[in-house]
């Protein structure tokens, strides 16, 4: 527990607007274990990969052909893009490129993914007000904490009336993220908490169709950075905006007869703590490219096919046991890009065929990969009872696989891959990130950019960082 | 009725997002009926009224403090104000200038103000694209309809739950706008209407405090015009985003059992029709600068004293029956700008002393006049059961003037001035639109933008009109 969180003699919890803006002002780097601050320069890195490899794809593209005609440009760089644009839009841009192609961390209790809201947000923010490394690391810290723990204090009731909590809650952490910048009193940030609740936007349309979805970080950014620039000259939003009655928790999250009383939740402890005081520190990194509840059926039938030495023409038959939020991703199909990252039997098959599920095996081509797509027969998806009762806490899976000369492995994995009890090794997180970077920016720019960054407290010129990861 | 509205062969009510969007896309100007654009006109002059006053309020000078450290500006005016702006933030700053003082037009089945959202958006695009007055004035019609029904279909569902209508429906109605001037198609224009939905927000933190709800309409507008350009440079938003069971109206408004089925809402006839066919026909109108609650009781008290020609010293007591919504406004004091626009007893002892309701009357000199405030002790506000029972079909209210003579001079006022129904004459709406415009940009100049707005389908130079609007 962090001496910070809670003053040693409070009788009475205050709300949570106070509570998140005093965590924020009295944030100092040298409080934060090394752990914490170990995973943070991973996150830090790891999200950089998502924002440059997304740079390339069709929703930035528009996006930035829609701020060409409509804005004038300006002095900042974005990962991964050619182009300068003023501060909001080139937080638009990065946040936007990052989330989307299944790539990016998120923090498990709160439904939502906090790099891709921040890490546009610190980079963008920390080049205009031209920050060093120190303020940058801090400001994510910052930022991850607001967006996790107001994102756990709502989830899941947020999501059963429909928003998405990427950006709802990202625009708060956006805001805290540029308060540690401007080095704000707990007034002027709970002021501009205050403006960004009536700024917090962004809906499931995305369980029906259209790219909305991937807009909704890059939204939680560049709002966030307005609402603190508003508040910082004198722009009055409601100190108490969070819990108030007419407040940003009840309105997106409901006030009826089963909602908490808003006005009484400790804000700081939702969502818990597994491994750090921190969210930051808690947060869960993807391994593989594709939707995060089909990471353990992936770590355990890729386990399975290596340790074996396993080609796909000795498999028979692959049995997936899964909790029930898990089963129906057994049904999806891989049409397209998107479908195909949330299908079990395509991403099964592509473990069984490449023992490795990374973004370029979502490709047309590889998608209709013949041997490949025939091998998704042999894969059968249930429902595993005694595994659901295990769900959300953990996100247990049991895969069988049998041979064609009868023998039958089993694995079961409780905890995948990538979460703070379960990290994914330093080679293979930098594997993952030169993979992603290196094809866009160059091989010689990805690594300067990645020493740089996982010693981010040493860097002063956070401007120079920048220019390096753009075009 | 009007031939767009419905295609005669239509058996099924279509979804509501394709019954806006063929709305805007087949609007047609010869379509439209004098009454209307007559009507249209004067919203139009009237609203730039509130947006040039608005430009000295606090929360103007706040946001362009921001825009001016955040952005490298542009080449676009905005009405009342110094400075040149990219067209997201004039339309942002002349949204916000014109909410807040109380002075903006409204249509009350939506319980929301097209005014300040559609016209900082005409104005600023309008500058951007270099349109002509026609399609400023079919940009305009067409806003305020798609703001207009939508809002008319969540309200009040969407206030019980916490949102704000100005701003969510009003992104709608700016996406619309954009659409005339780009001439869209209907699939450019739905999948704007998805982007759209991801970004409306604006909850009514306002009831307890703070400024937020004054960049409401501002934030409608940017927003409005951002995702209408990113949908015609190829982002895709679910194209059913009004009605889908993840879609907006069910978001914002709910989906419980008491809902109306969403996908089978008939939208452009939700709010009825009054004397027009389209929204910008049935829109009310200030003629008093306060909350529309007050104005039946003014018009009733100024016509009592006009009449009787009372001073304020030969009245002795003013009863006022009410409806309950307004009772309310009976307890709501005079200690600052917001609360004395919002109060019974201060602008009814306003109407005693001045016979008019003008912004000049609520300066801090204004509510500290002993004679004045000393009368708000004679009003006395009542709930009236039987004017109750009509609410809010109608706004009515009974006056009761005793004089100290002894003589009791009643009124009812059940349609207040200012309504389609029972219009504010000419002259009027032009002593408002110069008293509001001349202290800011001058008399001359005011004269001279007044003039092209009633008969703005004869500009052809848009962009010289709004030059001349701002300083």
């Amino acid at each position: 527990m962090n001496i910070m969180r809670k003053p040693a003699d409070a009788e009475v919890i205050e709300g949570a607007t106070a509570l998140l803006a005093r965590f924020v002002t009295n944030l100092d780097l040298d409080d934060v274990d090394d752990f914490t601050l170990s995973r943070a320069r991973t996150h830090l890195f790891d999200t950089v990969g998502a924002c440059v490899t997304g740079a390339v794809q069709q929703v930035t593209i528009a996006c930035k052909a829609a701020m060409d005609e409509l804005l004038p440009g300006g002095d900042i760089p974005v990962p991964g893009q050619k182009g300068r644009y003023d501060v909001l839009t080139a937080a638009f841009l990065g946040g936007t490129a990052g989330h989307g192609l299944e790539l990016d961390d998120g923090f498990r209790p709160a439904g939502a993914h906090p790099g891709v809201a921040i890490v546009p947000t610190i980079l963008s923010a920390g080049y205009h007000y031209d920050v060093d490394g120190k303020a940058l690391l801090r400001a994510m810290i910052a930022g991850y904490e607001v967006m996790g723990r107001i994102g756990a204090a709502m989830h899941p009731r947020q999501r059963q009336r429909g928003f998405h909590n990427t950006p709802i809650a990202g625009v708060f952490g956006a805001v805290a993220a540029v308060a540690v910048y401007k080095d704000f009193d707990e007034e002027t940030l709970r002021s501009a908490f205050g403006l960004a609740a009536s700024m917090a936007s962004g809906i499931n349309t995305h369980r029906t169709g259209g790219d909305a979805k991937r807009m909704h970080p890059g939204l939680a950014a560049k709002n966030g950075i307005l609402a603190a620039n508003l508040s910082e000259k004198g722009f009055e939003g409601l100190d108490t905006a969070l819990e108030d009655t007419y407040g940003f928790l009840a309105t997106f999250a409901g006030k009826d007869a089963t909602a908490p009383d808003w006005t009484n939740i400790d804000i700081l402890e939702e969502g818990g703590h597994i491994k750090s005081d921190y969210v930051i520190g808690d947060c869960y990194i993807k391994p593989h490219a594709c939707c995060r509840h089909l990471h353990p059926m992936l770590d355990a039938l890729i386990d399975i096919v290596t340790a074996e030495d396993l080609s796909p023409e000795q498999v028979e038959k692959v049995d997936v046991g899964i909790y029930e939020v898990g089963v129906v991703h057994g049904e999806i199909g891989w049409d397209n890009f998107t479908t195909s990252q949330m299908s079990i039997p395509f991403t099964a098959a592509t473990g069984l065929h490449k023992r490795s599920v990374q973004l370029a095996h979502f490709t047309p081509d590889a998608r209709s990969d013949a041997a490949l797509t025939a091998d998704c027969a042999k894969v059968n998806v249930y429902l595993d009872k005694a595994l659901d009762a295990e769900y959300p806490a953990k996100r247990p899976t049991r895969v069988e696989i049998t041979t064609k000369d009868g023998r039958k492995i089993q694995r079961l994995v409780e905890e995948p891959l990538g979460s703070a009890r379960n990290p994914v090794p330093d080679d293979a997180m930098i594997e993952k990130y030169m993979g992603l970077t290196a094809p866009v920016i160059g091989e010689q720019k990805a690594k300067s950019v990645l020493e740089q960054l996982q010693k981010i407290e040493e860097v002063s010129d956070v401007r120079g960082l920048v220019e390096l990861m753009a075009l």
